[in-house]
């Protein structure tokens, strides 16, 4: 029921377009994944994130988990019915919040038991069994293994035990994930370190035949070029060709530009929605924090050419630096609106450049433009 | 610029449809106007207001010449382009948040010089004049002289002293108001007594040419049938057929229905929006509170056989309970368009009575369905 097909490859650079197949449609690649994390993208209806070229949505194990809780969003026909988006999703394993939200967790060969903070403190048992009957109840098109990410940055020996404890885990995962609607990712760690990555990788083939793989563990504190130190070669030269890969928490414009001439595939983080609820909007002049009083009498756009629904449709800089002052409703739909428009359209405009075989000018353009700062 | 025409008058009751005519189009009555306090109706973006059939908006004086003031609405342009609704709009005085919100304020037959505390306490003085002056600058179709709305109950002699002071900054503000594409409409004031309701309204009668009337300082308090008891002889005997009437904060279901009854034209209040961010629905089987456990499987849409675009899509109860719960902006945005949605075709339903000659069947179908205590 999935699959993945190579469209073009670049000459110049490591990227590659792609078409990911789903059960619920196509996915062009490189593609960014806006986040719905409690099954709903904050501010905006399914109506609107497909007028902005949203193909695919992901959304949160451990949240959902919590509340409503799976078994209900399996009982209300799973989540594309429970959220009414009809494409695909991806959902993440929730190990990230676990590991990043929980005040105490045991962690054993077994599994990890958690506190879950956010709802009441209740206290939680999750082995890879049990999260792979977590993912099938939610019923989305593509999984994620339950994973141990460590921070950054962490003493090798942690690493090592973070990729060892995966690699077991990946392994049942695979054993236990039986729907064959619903494709289940690997997840690549191993902090910065490429040996590590490397061993993480070769656990993940050993293991199982998954049909993609995630890539965690990165933009967890680390600059640019530490991540992209091990990223880079982990990416282009190791990872088997013929599968997506995917970048798991990263959504600042240029890492998505950079991430794409390495060959990376895949892209979902919450910093569009995070920072558009904090005035803020990308554009190619780098970031504006609507905020500012400078914005106060703009008459501009937010960004000149975009052709998002808040752009398009005229909101100013000036009416929209007032809806963000007064804590409307209004100012973080359009600053979403845009934000996640801004994504997408990159990633189009990246696919099309690959396609045309222009990635290498379009990273060049990109590295000399304003924007490029921008994370 | 602005007229009113009556295409219909209902035989059985005082109902009558018809269409004000002003700069920005034309808007059927009886109308629902949806209220936009600081030039933004909370959560809901213009493109979203049109799709489910707002025909006017309302916006508030007050806050929109404290923030972002009246003086840069009108260099963006005005209010239309500025929020970027092309339609019709109507701004209140600003009076009764004048009243209501300031903590202090001095009133002299002159004006009323407040502070504005949800913006830091700055002290403003308002005549008549000052009031128009804005009111022209933020460029509304329709606009509202510069009130006194006393609470329920007051002692007769303070009612009285508000109709005398609203009937004097009445004729001050036709006389300062000069804008030719811009409707000012007189309040009636006068409390509970319908004695000083038709003084008031001698007095508007006697100091312009009103092309419309706003009855003011209902629903304060009193329970409907005291409501009622004045309200019905003085619009349906007293007020002149040929204009429009608006009775002013009022948008409760029952309300909107046996006002109509009356011969009331225009409604606005922040209900559908205020209660949708609580959680509540209008239905036909009267509100919901969305966050009751009740919900928690509820695979129904919010009302049977709406067609407003959360019920269409098929949103459940189920999920907007687990929106709501996790206090996701998209349960008050779903909400919303269903409130406002419900209240719209209400009132569409209605006038197609009036014209059909039905609508005493259904106000008696109203008052016998569970909706009727919906206030």
């Amino acid at each position: 029921m999935f699959s993945y097909d190579i469209v073009a490859q670049d000459s110049e650079t490591h990227a590659r377009a792609g078409v990911l197949h789903t059960p619920h449609g196509d996915v062009p690649t490189p593609i960014f994944m806006p986040v719905g994390t409690k099954a709903t993208v904050k501010g905006l209806l399914p109506s609107s994130l497909e007028e902005i070229g949203t193909k695919i949505l992901l959304a949160n194990t451990y949240h959902l988990s919590m509340r409503p809780g799976a078994e209900l969003v399996a009982q209300m026909g799973g989540l594309h019915d429970f959220m009414r988006w009809d494409g695909p999703i991806l959902t993440d394993s929730g190990g990230f919040q676990v590991f990043s939200l929980s005040e105490h967790f045991k962690l054993s060969d077994d599994g990890v038991e958690f506190h879950a903070v956010d709802y009441g403190g209740e206290k939680v048992m999750w082995t890879p069994e049990e999260n792979m009957r977590i993912a099938q109840l939610l019923g989305a098109d593509i999984v994620m293994q339950l994973d141990q990410c460590p921070g950054y940055p962490s003493p090798r020996p942690f690493v090592e035990r973070a990729v060892e404890l995966s690699s077991k885990w990946a392994e049942r995962c695979w054993k236990a994930h039986t729907r064959e609607d619903q494709a289940l990712f690997g997840i690549v760690q191993g902090g910065m370190d490429l040996d590590l990555r490397l061993r993480s990788l070769r656990h993940l083939e050993e293991c199982g035949n998954f049909p993609g793989y995630g890539i965690g563990g990165y933009s967890v504190g680390e600059d640019h070029a530490t991540m992209f130190e091990s990223l880079a070669p982990l990416v282009s030269e190791h990872m088997p060709k013929g599968k997506p890969r995917y970048l798991m928490g990263v959504g600042n414009p240029t890492t998505l530009v950079r991430g794409v001439a390495c060959g990376i595939d895949m892209f979902d983080c919450v910093l569009p929605t995070r920072t558009a609820r904090m005035g803020t909007a990308f554009s190619n002049e780098g970031r504006l924090n609507l905020k500012n009083t400078r914005f106060r009498q703009d008459q501009r756009t937010l960004d000149e050419g975009c052709t998002c629904p808040a752009c398009s449709a005229g909101f100013t800089r000036a009416y929209i630096h007032h809806l963000v002052r007064q804590r409307e409703m209004s100012g973080s739909i359009l600053l979403s609106l845009h934000n996640i428009h801004y994504l997408l359209d990159l990633m189009r405009r990246a696919r099309e450049a690959i396609v045309a075989g222009t990635y290498g000018s379009f990273v060049r353009d990109w590295e000399s433009s304003p924007a490029v700062n921008d994370y």
